[in-house]
């Protein structure tokens, strides 16, 4: 078994991640850590929960930070829905019980306990796991492996031209990531533009016809929705955060280059993720680019899993 | 023997690449067709001409496009000279003997002789390329492949942070190839960047001390000296066009990814070199972009043919 940190926005995409990760036999998740990102870390934090009840994992979630570095994170609902789930949850009922334990700290006590057999697996923006490196460099750097779904190294961003917006929202974040040279392979725009969800896909869910399936459907249909309204051209929407869980279950799935990459910081091209060119050659890059990925293999895996009648029973 | 059509901007790595390339037995270099581009075409071509004369190999060489489709190429006079070879050759003195056939088509003519057999090395903008598929598609479909020193995919640009300068000057040219699906292996920033030649480069050809050496010695300087005010972060100046020519002889030198490349052919970032997100999946990919070159290898390559006593005697 895989020992595994889901550091999460949750976010439709995201769901759907926990969904298939918490299915799979070879991942022992620790636990997940939520950030802001699609949503105020409230609903984030509100989406892990409930969505962890829907799918019957009680694991344990942390909540983690609340808003980027320097900038300002603002909501429109676009893609995600104002309440991060599709519209699905609606606003915070109440305030449950939440762990006084930051998410910070959890991965910083998770990965000194479990050193490089533990992988971190980010679908947000990375200002929990930078406040982790920042906090404890030295127990960070025992970490196995991060996987991040986030760039758009060699394809087009989908906030900006550059930009992918798990970076783009704190590119701050994402630099120190970067710089502290952490093993960490991105699971970037390159590839999961290429995993797509159709509505065939939600219509199975219709048809399972289970709480917990009309859950998914709906939200995912929501997500569609917004897919055919701002990217046309492809036919469904992507598995983004699904395939990151994908790359840390199996990373044949995939064609990775090394590269020493950075974030640009500019308002030019804020969030590029780029080669950088200020480094010595003989250093070990710090990125593994994900550039090429067994599409239906990974689908095909993804929706046995999450569409097969016992998993959403 | 690999027939090789060399397509150039002569500059002073594309006289390197020249050089290289009358070296190699493994080449038979049919011809060398001229763009402007470092300089106007009327100095590449005698650049051209002149550094032939200089290596003793009187190939063909052809005269061609004289600018972009749509722009104005200004010319400054940086990295190249006015001269285009690093003010060694200095102002046109006379106009030789031009062969009246244009390089396009030399190209046509060419391609169609040799089919698959034939390899097109491009070194500058692609307006001949492109004026040839253009003239005669169903002729150039026959071609081999193309190697491009060109473009930049996950690296930033050299005339902007997002361009490569054969892309930038003519957009609608590259836009032409790579919409033409010809199998192009785009030899890019990505990877010329990374080999290199060094003041002590030059300073074996001054050691050699044959004029030809001396020549080499004077523009390689001018060049290096360019790229220590302008790239100072690099430890010399980049054998861009040098390794097209070695890429077309030693595929394995480097690690290649198939993608759908495009051209941006707007303003916010002229001349990138990106994915195409409009072209369905299951379309062969009309690109193979270079990624991870043994830099050592090549050079080994490169300097121990060129710094050869038997090569510029």
């Amino acid at each position: 078994m895989k020992k595994v940190i889901l550091d999460m926005d949750t976010g439709i995409d995201d769901a759907l991640a926990i969904a298939y990760a918490v299915a799979k036999p070879e991942l022992e998740i620790l636990g997940i850590t939520t950030v802001y990102g699609t949503a105020p870390v409230e609903y984030t934090y509100r989406n892990t929960v409930k969505v962890l009840e829907s799918v019957g994992e009680p694991l344990p979630v942390r909540k983690g930070s609340d808003k980027p570095r320097e900038r300002i994170r603002e909501y429109n609902g676009k893609i995600h829905g104002m309440d991060g789930l599709g519209e699905t949850l609606g606003e915070l009922k109440e305030d449950g019980l939440v762990p006084s334990q930051h998410a910070v700290d959890f991965i910083i006590e998770e990965t000194d306990r479990c050193g490089e057999d533990l992988t971190i697996v980010t679908t947000g923006p990375l200002t929990n796991l930078a406040a982790a490196i920042e906090k404890s460099p030295a127990i960070m750097k025992k970490v196995g492996k991060i996987v991040t779904m986030g760039g758009a190294v060699a394809t087009p961003g989908n906030v900006s031209k550059f930009a992918e917006a798990n970076i783009a929202v704190d590119p701050e974040a994402a630099d120190i990531v970067f710089k502290s040279k952490l093993p960490v392979t991105l699971v970037g725009l390159d590839v999961t533009r290429k995993t797509l969800l159709t509505d065939k896909d939600v219509e199975k869910w219709r048809q399972l016809g289970t709480p917990t399936a009309e859950l998914f459907a709906s939200f995912t249909q929501f997500y569609l929705h917004e897919y055919k309204k701002l990217h046309p051209y492809l036919e469904g929407c992507a598995l983004h955060d699904p395939l990151a869980v994908g790359v840390a279950l199996y990373p044949d799935l995939v064609n990775t280059v090394p590269m020493h990459i950075e974030v640009d910081k500019t308002d030019e091209a804020l969030g590029r993720t780029v080669e950088n060119l200020h480094v010595n050659e003989d250093e070990t890059p710090n990125t593994q680019v994900c550039f090429q990925v067994d599409a239906q293999a990974f689908m095909d895996d993804f929706f046995g899993t999450c569409h097969h009648p016992n998993f959403v029973d």
